[in-house]
């Protein structure tokens, strides 16, 4: 089953036109479909039915799709997917209206699971849609906080990434009967899979190919946004000595490079410029210098060898092995 | 059992506090909880257990307050309930958020109703969500809309508003173990009085005592609004004759003032000016010369009478004649 196809036949030539065109437009645009996709895959890990799984693949992409109109407003931005976003095609309160009404559309489709599933359903759903709107007021709150700690970081983009990812896959396998183990474990893979995921987005920002990374090369940076990477380059320049072996050489030399690497750091992400080449060039050395990216890059392919660990003990069948396809894809992402 | 405290009850001490203070002020700002109420009355009717209704009864209050709040960033109103609105006291983004993570909330205490009733009234739920959504779209809409009818606004204000009253009773109803049709009678009952408490609300717009409306009176006035009464007014100034008797004498000469009242009406309301005191004081004349207030008033009796002959056939007891009081409340206020 094509759910892609499936996401376009969804019919919104309803009155009133202002409040469902927004609504075919967002959808309309594209993505890659994850969500959907790995709730049909969770289902069939466990030969479960299509056909009862789809209305949930449905209501998790509609939903995340809710909750990019609604960021992007409160963002400011202004293209998502190629195209102007909705506030700007139309305007904000039509934004924020038709938002409105796609989290009430992924309930509605959500309604269509199997009767026998659907409170399991929604109470998993509810859940997941809460931890994304906290996950975001921490992303919000983040912005403030200057002592933000790895485990912070770690555990807003786990509520705001990997929970849907993590959600998409038990409800595909809750809905096709699987056991409580088996749906914690496909869980944990999404869980997994997202953290690597984000980091992986955090790493390319700053080393991307800007020929295929699709957003502009040292974005975060510009906005001095605390990513994984930054974290990194402060906890490694904090005044505790990094586990790894240091690039530096003498101890007591290198303590003091290192937190003058820090200073420095602090002093470009309190600036907000017009031309940030300059800012990106100096931070990117910084971050090299303290050996960030293969820090960083371990990191991933630590949380990457987790869900694959976990892989291992889940049914192996056509379904398992699209899994890992899916996981090879979002991960192997050129640098 | 009394909803408001068991909305008081409802616990907000969450963290990330930026998301869930929000959502404390909000529901901590009273109003007349009429929505719980009508829930609660709907199973009583029919001897439901309360506690089986609580649940939708606090979820149904919720999403009201959720569209409240989304409202109010969207109409740029600075003051719910005596107190700065959300938007005021944090931001328009929290405002957006925390109004999101509220209607959620709604959807998480729907999916404590009983599980044989749960298939149910999320579909019902779902059905009013999206009514009420599409009744905020044509308000909009017909903001910009120079022939509104009076069937349209009719439909518009169903939507907005009777709707949520509607269903509140069907679901406490269905709860309880109504009939289909015992289940439209009420909903039916609770649109009647949607819409006569919505025309009422126009009428004191205009006639309404200061002392005793709470709003400014004239305000739909000095902001050009369509409501019931211009609508009515406009209608009887065309150039059909009106179908009531007429309070102008000779047919060709009240045609002519009638014209004329209709063209003097739509220059006021093209108007948008600082001191509306001389235009709220003329376009009462006219209205009245029209004898558009009486026309309305006699619309909120019909609507009245027509939710007191549904009342006749539901169960005689204890919440019906809550049901009636409750009426008797929103309907009997001072002009």
């Amino acid at each position: 089953m094509d759910v892609n196809k499936e996401i376009l036949k969804l019919d919104w030539e309803r009155e009133p036109k202002g409040l469902y065109a927004p609504i075919a437009y967002t959808l309309a645009a594209g993505g890659k479909r994850v969500r959907p996709q790995l709730a049909m895959i969770g289902s069939q890990l466990f030969g479960g039915k299509d056909e009862e799984v789809l209305p949930a693949a449905l209501a998790l992409e509609v939903f995340h799709n809710f909750t990019l109109l609604h960021d992007d407003v409160m963002d400011k931005a202004e293209v998502r997917r190629g195209r102007p976003t909705v506030h700007i095609q139309w305007n904000e309160n039509t934004a924020i209206l038709s938002g409105d009404q796609m989290m009430i559309e992924a309930y509605t489709l959500l309604s269509q699971v199997p009767e026998r599933a659907l409170a399991r359903v929604l109470q998993l759903f509810n859940k997941m849609a809460t931890e994304i709107c906290e996950g975001q007021q921490y992303d919000v709150d983040f912005e403030q906080k200057s002592d933000v700690t790895i485990e912070e970081y770690l555990m807003m983009i786990r509520l705001k990434t990997s929970v849907l990812l993590a959600n998409a896959l038990q409800i595909g396998a809750y809905i096709a009967g699987a056991s409580e183990e088996e749906q914690q474990a496909v869980y944990q893979f999404g869980i997994n899979i997202g953290l690597a995921f984000q980091i992986q987005d955090d790493i390319l920002d700053v080393w991307g190919d800007p020929k295929t990374f699709g957003k502009a090369v040292g974005g975060d940076i510009a906005c001095n946004k605390k990513t994984f990477v930054y974290l990194e380059a402060m906890r490694r320049s904090g005044e505790r000595a990094p586990q790894n072996a240091s690039v530096f050489g003498d101890p007591a030399e290198e303590k003091g490079e290192r937190l003058e690497a820090r200073e420095e750091l602090e002093d470009w992400y309190n600036q907000v410029l017009d031309d940030n080449k300059e800012k990106i060039a100096r931070v990117k050395e910084i971050f090299e210098q303290l050996g960030v990216r293969e820090a960083c890059e371990q990191v991933v392919r630590d949380y990457t060898q987790r869900a694959l660990d976990i892989l291992e003990t889940l049914p192996q069948n056509e379904a398992s092995e699209e899994l890992r396809k899916l996981a090879e894809k979002l991960l192997v992402r050129r640098v």
